[in-house]
């Protein structure tokens, strides 16, 4: 037994509504839930995209919560990996452009394959890449 | 046009060695890729699960680096979810527990799904969860 899937992935956000408009806005992600002032979420194929204001989500639950999530909360820009294919990077990277949003970097991976790595507003490394350069078809 | 998929998460950790412990012996992924001192990388399902030290990674990449991925690194405790049937939830609690690692949190969704939380080695939070407290099949 090994885990099969990742099902969320986090990325902390300094302003949240800011942060709406870039992963839902720009990107385009289906938002999923959202809770004023701590997180909102954004469906992402078959996983959710986590974006927590840590101020938030470092504060421990009541005692009495009804749902005791643990807490946690990052500080510092993270980074977080989306998957395309050679010819969505083509396009991501001209939509970016037009948003004014610079491509800090465009690589070719030795074993075959393109990744393009740009900022959120928050200053987390985001990435579209494609899967074959984990060997995924 | 939106992101499909989910390819890399991130989690930052403080000692890599440790964590290989934990993610390759405890959970069981399979190692990826691995370089001394900066990473380690598994592999979950058709994603990748990428374990950084934030002291190597949030250092600039020389101007003259082949592969010049830009730097990024948080700390504090971050969140990833891993996808996990409801007998798998049962079976993870009960080898958690052999290991001598708490079960933080078990949770029953309003909508329906199990979470049980705990802890990795550096103090970041992971999840087991059903993916149908997404709504998800």
């Amino acid at each position: 037994m090994r885990p099969s899937a990742i099902l969320e992935a986090a990325v902390y956000v300094d302003d949240l509504s800011e942060a709406e408009r870039f992963y839902g806005g720009v990107l385009g992600l289906e938002l999923l839930a959202k809770v004023e002032g701590r997180h909102i979420f954004f469906r992402c194929g078959e996983a959710v995209l986590l974006l927590f204001d840590p101020k938030a989500t470092e504060v421990p639950p009541e005692p009495d919560a009804r749902l005791p999530v643990p807490p946690h909360g990052s500080r510092g820009p993270g980074h977080l990996c989306f998957s395309a294919s050679a010819d969505e990077i083509e396009l991501w990277k001209t939509r970016l452009a037009a948003q004014n949003i610079a491509i800090e970097a465009d690589l070719e991976w030795p074993r075959g394959g393109r990744s393009i790595y740009f900022r959120d507003p928050s200053g987390n490394s985001l990435e579209f890449a494609e899967p074959r350069i984990w060997g995924f078809s």
